[in-house]
């Protein structure tokens, strides 16, 4: 029932402690993971701001802030990708750029997973309480099933 | 992981759905469900209105109104009851008064189980955009890894 699970990690604690819980599911069953990081590139103005400063254009600014950001992905995600094939799970890497919840959801349809495996931290700062977080809105629009892993989480094994 | 699970019915559709999972959760280890109902008792503007309909005082009308909600809900909870150990679950059926998120999450903390399973309709009526669901109150709120279950969800098996 849980053959194939997407888990989106943002590299937070919260996400650390999903992570576990999807090791775990290999006993249950689980053989695949897609493994999703989504890299949400800041809003315009923030980029003219950071252009500004280095003497770029916003152009060569977020064309060099992308691949920066991807950069970094790349290594965390492989080091993740390497700690769930060490459990015998088949891994899949996913960098999209975008709105997180969005891309997050858009990758569950297309990939067609069992299960979305999701960290939340369950407490909202200002930005979320006013823009909802990324948990809330995968939890709100996903057609699959969920399971909600919150950092205060006691492991139960 | 999974061994000991809190499933709380509101008889609707979506917890019909979870329920499925539920189930199938016996073959990724489930041993153990906490059936939980939570009689949600109407408030004293309402209760005053039901007793003058009936001619009964507010007191009156109250304790036969709760007898009825608990019969009616004894009722229900032993067919889901029976459908649960007919694939070899171990079940224990808890019918609390009060707000349905808190009495959910103060049993998932009495009993110390390991996931709790939630049907989830994933849109909003009027009075849960004021007030919030039962399925968002439990998920903000719990410690323990909640599995959200959308009633529109394909089952996987």
């Amino acid at each position: 029932m849980f053959r194939k699970i997407l888990y989106p990690t943002d590299f937070s604690d919260c996400a650390a402690k999903a992570l576990e819980y999807v090791k775990k599911l290999r006993e249950a069953g689980a053989e695949e993971v897609v493994l999703v990081h989504v890299i949400d590139v800041p809003g315009v103005e923030i980029m003219d701001i950071g252009a500004a400063g280095l003497g770029m254009t916003t152009a060569e600014y977020e064309e060099a802030l992308q691949k920066k950001m991807r950069d970094e992905a790349e290594k965390k995600l492989e080091a993740v990708k390497e700690e769930l094939k060490s459990v015998g799970l088949k891994v899949s890497v996913k960098i999209p750029e975008g709105i997180p919840f969005k891309e997050i959801l858009r990758i569950a349809e297309d990939e067609d997973v069992s299960l979305i495996v999701l960290g939340s931290h369950g407490k909202s700062n200002i930005r979320e309480m006013l823009l909802g977080s990324v948990s809330e809105g995968v939890i709100r629009a996903s057609k699959r099933p969920v399971l909600v892993i919150k950092r205060e989480t006691t492991v139960m094994w």
